[in-house]
């Protein structure tokens, strides 16, 4: 049994990865922290846990004293918020795995530029790994900081990664157009998130200026093996949880939809949570799961091909996939606590 | 006063048809026929017109016999059944605005590849005139059958004209992905739209292969001169109307999104009901009106243009477009019965 | 042609207001205030009215000082912040419709328990009319200050209203179990609001204690002629707009449903807005319009009477009424510019 | 390790059975049969459980012949369908749990005339135990065939049972206005189940009529020791799972809700699955749990008890039940495979 803590317990990434610590057979979890509704029971503010999950949440301050006294920490805070606690426990030599952006762009300049916000762990960022498991699962293991990866971003690297890695695609022709459901915003209290706004409607947001477009292009890069910059389109849908991603880019050369599906199906082999679909996704499949569905498609006339890949924007976008990273990272099975 | 007859009035998009045809000041409807439901009051179907709409549907066969008492006919039907609908009213001399699918390809073949059903009306075929006003106008004005345009297709169309005619993009890298409310998928009793399924989730469905793909294709080439394919995604998502089109292509030369927005305004000029925006759309902007919004973005990265556009389906994708052709065709005022 | 103002355009009852009152034939819109929205066109607020309503919104004192200028006053604010407008608009000698709370009980101190708030205009209460046209059609007529009902309210006092004065129920055994879509609790930014949290659920709230009750009280109290105490539970159900009222009281003596369906009809003869209809009620066959569906129920097993009601809380609930009561004041026909 | 089959396997509540079993760390799944897909995978009909639960469906017929080889049948059949395979299970000497409602109503005649269909397993009837847990544990834990209760019922039965087990409300004033998601349909192709109908409205149905009631009134007017008649009014509201039970009743004598709160306490105090709230319920609380939570109320003015019930209709309300029913059977823990 190992003692988590986490910070941030109380946004919708937080809950879920409350949620799948406290089932997980080898966690205990030792606190749950939050600045909003510390002095209060977990199961106050998400009554679905009431005699499940009773904790009492403490203050951020307190939850950085403990950090210490457990195995690994969990931080899910906005960007720009996570340096101190990462810190803290990388100094007190335990793992943290970090939900939010701090630590997923190798470039302290591309993180600066497109976050507009100054990066204060600097000397932190070249220990962390990008904690994305179907590409880089032996670095995690031995990784103290994890950086777990986007919601966008898990759906669109794994949907792209084979392709690159194989060089069956040029490259510079990748359009990745992005359907998430509204937690994926978070839990703001926005008038735009509104159920009287935001339901029965459909709208394209931070068009060619979405932060997470240079972490995909990030890890595309290291598969091609040279720059791969994308153009990133993320849309608001009214549901709740889930993301579509629909990926685009020319074939190189003359590759079959079978071909591909076989090429990918070889490629995540061993990739518990990723699943090569036949037919058309659909984000139930993989709701509340871990899993990332993946299909292939192509358009002969225009020789193109197209990716779609579907997840649960909070299980393998946020709290699965650092449960899945905490598995690695401690020698679990990996599937465990997880479906 | 004009008089219309509807066939097909029971699906979602002659429901919208009734409802529009009811309030306009020129028009009293002579006739509304359903082969599911003739001998019942409209009202019976759609219980929302209760005292407002009450005429009793006709039997489709009623329906044909009576086309020389009108002044127009308006058919709402599945692709393949509406030959003999336009012919008897074009041998009557009566104006016709087809809904459905049969009159839009000019061509014979591509018709008959995409959906897989023999034409029986091929001498019509270059009588009809592809129904989109905001590039046919003056055609539409002399025509007697008017092919009314798709809803993907109109979305499509109008956001990517401008582009093609003024030169602005590759032709060749054009990429559309549509997402759609439920009700483009028609009043049919199927698994796959009921609440319980496709509530929640979101998918892509008829990759490569959707019928409005050549329509596209059809009217993008006429505006750039020559030949133009593109790539086709249409999503379903958890709503009941509307679309939203996002489309991609390379910029050719270089434009800024400024100078491209201008030229849209100044191509659509005329045109009352394209709203040309600055802001991000949302499907909820349009709903229940004849409205396309349209909005123009750049992504300077990768210098490609990404052109979002918005309507409601059932309204300026079905029969708000016909109001809108029938309002020129007889002289009205193009906005007369619309909003 | 009139001139209106209206303070409180931006809330949900006040953008359809200012909608039905744009399309409205003999009305002309003067003014329309915001607090916090004034210097910016409606319509940047509400973009589906860009180049239909772009009219710069003002403050609410600038409001205040052009009400001289107009024939008719729409409120729509929070309870206990209209006084001063009416007043103004009173002393002015311009008709008032106050689509708020500050009005509607005829009893101060009713007012001041329920909504713990100070009644800072007791004098104009009395002058005061409540605006339900399907009772008080005649004192509307006359009256210079019209409180236009609650939207859950107009559903249930319509559902009852002729049971009580026909005396067909036990008053002492009336429950009203009322479901209403999310609109209904405003455009405010709200965590329990958020399409992520009452989106896929249903709840009750206020139970025994909604500020509707003693409205919907007062107003059966007098169709009965006594005193008349209920119990009201008001639900949030999954959807933007709508309300249905499932009413329940013990039959006093025998009467047959059609007896009672036919009474209601009588009842009801001259409202050209009440629909008594023989099926099941669907919120959607009265979405935006100002009807009230009304069916009549009974379980013989028990002897009481189901009356279910249903309207569209922003139009019947709240604005299109306050169009209706305009429309009586002014003598214009009840039904212009609604639907 | 118990082998387990299922009968009806591709409905709703034999999907979450399915499920619920697969993850059951005492249960093997033996066969799932599907009059509709046999011969398919499982997995076809819910691509969800693609390389989770890929067994392929047998025919009822097939089915049949096996049950001798399990330990314990479920049965998930539209109603008076499962009578031939409760038989056969009785005479092999194997356990059954009816999720239908066959075996539910004691009376014979009552079944026939409510369901309009002949009954022809007479002689079981009297052997078959109602299976909620919180009334009837030990009946269960000794019989042979258990009649799950259904949805509304169990929402409704919990909400009143202690009320009138204690003589706390006056028995024949009890009204039951009931909220369900869309899936307690079932899984029909209907037009009425239409995401592009049922989506954003809201209706009552069944009124005075639903089958519910005598199943609902068997059981409390076993707590009550005399027959009770009530009002039953179900909803179907625009969600997917999900069901809201408002109940009312007159106060017999004077209690606080304090009191009832704490009476109700300890009525359940055994019972693991029943959480006596304190705040107002909301069915995403209880969404994928076996939970069925209860809030207590009290209309001073008018000395009415409203008791209001939440759970989740495929979960506590079909199949969690029945797993909970089969734990007590085979003297698992009550709570196994369950959350």
């Amino acid at each position: 049994m190992i003692k988590a803590g986490i910070i941030g317990a109380t946004g919708y990434a937080g809950q879920e990865l409350t949620k799948l610590l406290n089932k997980h057979p080898k966690v205990i979890i030792e606190f749950l922290s939050s600045n909003s509704y510390s002095g209060k029971p977990f199961s106050e503010i998400y009554p679905h846990f009431i005699g499940i999950i009773d904790k009492v949440l403490i203050s951020t301050d307190d939850a950085l004293k403990k950090i210490p006294d457990i195995d690994v920490l969990f931080t899910a805070l906005p960007h720009g918020t996570a340096f101190d606690f990462v810190k803290k426990a990388f100094d007190s030599g335990i793992k943290v795995i970090d939900l939010g952006a701090d630590f997923r762009l190798n470039d302290i300049e591309t993180f600066e530029n497109w976050y507009k916000t100054k990066h204060t762990a600097k000397d932190l960022l070249e220990k962390a790994v990008y904690g994305l498991p179907e590409l880089w699962k032996d670095n995690i293991k031995g990784s103290q900081i994890i950086a777990n990866p986007g919601c966008y971003t898990t759906a669109s690297i794994l949907a792209l990664a084979p392709a690159l890695k194989l060089k069956l695609i040029d490259a510079e022709t990748i359009i990745v157009d992005a359907k998430s459901g509204v937690t994926g915003a978070g839990r703001k209290a926005d008038i735009p998130l509104l159920f009287s706004e935001c339901g029965e409607s459909v709208k394209a947001y931070g068009i060619a200026s979405h932060r997470h477009t240079p972490e995909i292009e990030q890890e595309l890069s290291k598969m091609y093996g040279s720059k791969v910059q994308i153009t990133f389109t993320p849309h608001l849908i009214p549901m709740q949880k889930g993301i579509l991603s629909t990926c685009y880019a020319q074939i190189a050369g003359s590759y079959s939809k079978e071909e591909i599906h076989q090429l990918y199906k070889d490629f995540y082999k061993d990739a518990p949570f990723v699943r090569i679909r036949e037919d058309y996704l659909e984000t139930r499949f993989v709701k509340d799961t871990n899993y990332c569905d993946i299909s292939i498609w192509t358009d002969k006339r225009t020789n193109r091909l197209i990716v779609t890949s579907a997840l649960d924007n909070l299980v393998k976008g946020a709290s699965g996939q650092a449960v899945q990273n905490m598995n690695i990272v401690f020698g679990f099975d990996e599937k465990e606590g997880l479906c």
